[in-house]
């Protein structure tokens, strides 16, 4: 059959910068991005989207980005700053998306404005994706408040929104043009939510860096007692992985492999059964769990190696297992999972396992029988492996 | 600021097959390709979108698909084929957008399956939209039934729908995996839709191609007359063409720069006047007609290219103005279209004009009392032009 060929690339590039107060006045970073960003010869506009919470945790945020934007004027900022509800509650009520089309529509922000999003992954989620479709998208800036997006989800190319009931069934893949990552909006947070953003560490430093795994093992304490320097490294580095492996083969995930997601098929149905009531990165920690003692009993990892991860999960302060990731039956919720997971895929199951610590294997089949032993074991013998 | 840089290149590649009847069971091209398209092992699964107006014109094409899929089986068919209604009612009404999201989720498509539309532009804007942003893109093959979608939209990477009555407000830039254009399509288009298909092609030869135009000069009776032969190669050729221009700097359209819109501000603003009773080749014409004529009229192209161009659209058989076109002050709906072409774009003009035959060039002003003396020139000395 007669054909024309059609055949181009796309660059895309950003940069992930790190700071301490984006909004004092002294700072210039922001403003020299928005001045050195310019694509066109118009005023750019810049609308800020803030995360409730973030907004109660910080009560001068709102005026501090008025104040800092009446100094620096590269762009033009929209007087309202949009409150938006933070967690799984902004991607799961379409009513927020639409919210986001209605202000992007009022305020006219075009395909050379921006617009901004300070808060946690799921607001930068929801966010990303009405900045993605609007006039077929305007420029994005992530500002993440959270260990967990500014380590992991903020700095890389997805953006969605939960439909059907479905986890990130509406989304694109579109780099944001900007990633700000502010440490002073981690003061604010929870032990827990603090904590939880480190999971994403050790999944990362598991499948890629044996070296970034032990320097984890080094540093709990410091993790634990919210060393600022400590979780300063561990996010740079993580978000370092993170970007150097979307730069690798699949940026856009064409194929079926998702080798970051070691940990999250269980991690995805344990969030869904609890209502988001278990944290990602706690959901996460136990999946990494489970995963990592299936390698052992699946003959892939030693059991000095599996102990080394159970030990560091839990000495980081997270729980290794949950009830609803128990195997009773073959229509127990967890495998149950697993078959949602292959059809998130697309038909052919990609499960990233380890072979050593650093070094991730991916295979094609689980088998029901060694993730009920895992499950076992997660609540027998590990649950006594020394924290010491 | 201290920062990582992400830098990656993602390339895009697709193939335009032209075909004459595609379902035909010895015609085993979109069986070939599905076959070779294979990014997983699991069994893939393909759903048919038709608009309703192709069905009624090709009653037997739902059992023809059905029969194809029978026997050619490289891809699962869904049995229900999809109706929608054509034209922009299908992007101005949500509620298809919705239903599209419905069947994608009922029939379980995922990333490595397939949503086929066989329709006009409209249709495959809407339908790429849902396939661009359903599980962040689930592959989608467009098989355009227009001369319009076959030269012109549907080769391109662009998917919208309409939204807050604005055209195109959502959307994305994600290529098709493949484009079919069969010409027995073109069979069932009544005189009015098949003449229509043609501005794009004087459009893109204008700017880009002066032997294609002289070729558009020469064979304007085989194309009145609906010649087959001429007509398949005004379609190769204007697809190239635009295939070529994608490929070529800025195929998001990252600037301002839309060279591709030459004739469009003012024919995007006569379509919504007229509640698109004027088909968008329609007014594409008369919006070629208008910036020929301005290009003259601002010293940038000389009279005799000007009558050529305006005998050849006048040959062709489009009305070369319309009454809401004219200039009577400075609200003329006109006028407030070249603002809101400007807001479009950013805020910075881009507007393309002619500076000879098959060469464009770019102004950032026009001068609103040249275009009412360009409206009255196209009422006035040019309606009596030769058409001989």
């Amino acid at each position: 059959m007669e054909y024309l060929q059609q055949s181009f690339s796309v660059k895309f590039e950003y940069k992930v910068f790190f700071t301490s107060g984006l909004f004092e006045l002294a700072n210039t970073g922001i403003n020299d991005f928005l001045q050195a960003d310019s694509t066109s010869a118009s005023v750019k506009k810049i609308l800020f989207v803030v995360d409730e919470d973030v907004l109660k945790a910080t009560p001068h945020l709102a005026d501090k980005i008025r104040s800092y934007f009446a100094i620096h004027t590269a762009a033009q900022l929209i007087p309202e700053i949009v409150l938006m509800p933070g967690g799984e509650t902004v991607k799961i009520d379409e009513s927020h998306f639409s919210k986001m089309l209605d202000v992007i529509h009022q305020y006219a922000i075009d395909r050379h404005s921006y617009v901004a999003a300070i808060g946690g992954g799921s607001l930068l989620d929801m966010v990303g994706y009405a900045a993605a479709v609007s006039h077929r998208g305007v420029k994005h800036i992530r500002i993440p408040t959270t260990v967990l997006s500014q380590n992991d989800s903020g700095v890389g190319v997805k953006n969605s929104i939960n439909y059907f009931g479905k986890k990130n069934f509406l989304g694109t893949f579109v780099p944001p043009v900007a990633v700000f990552n502010d440490d002073q909006f981690l003061l604010t947070l929870s032990d827990r939510d603090y904590r939880s953003g480190i999971a994403e560490a050790i999944k990362v430093s598991l499948i890629k860096d044996a070296t970034f795994f032990e320097w984890l093992e080094r540093n709990t304490d410091a993790l634990v007692a919210r060393d600022m320097d400590t979780m300063k490294y561990l996010i740079k580095r993580c978000a370092e992985l993170h970007l150097n492996h979307i730069a690798g083969l699949d940026p856009f995930e064409k194929g079926s492999s998702r080798p970051l997601d070691f940990g999250h098929w269980s991690a995805h149905k344990l969030e869904q059964l609890t209502n988001f009531k278990v944290l990602h990165g706690e959901a996460v920690a136990m999946g990494i769990a489970l995963d990592t003692v299936y390698s052992n009993l699946s003959g892939r990892l030693t059991i000095a190696e599996t102990r080394r991860v159970i030990n560091l999960i839990k000495k980081i302060g997270f729980e290794i297992t949950h009830p609803f990731l128990e195997v009773s039956g073959k229509d127990s919720p967890i495998l149950i999972g697993l078959q949602e997971f292959r059809e998130h895929l697309g038909g052919e199951l990609t499960i990233m396992l380890l072979e050593q610590i650093g070094v991730g294997v991916e295979v094609h089949e689980m088998d029901a029988q060694l993730i009920k032993q895992a499950g076992d074991a997660l609540r027998g013998e590990y649950a006594g492996v020394s924290v010491g």
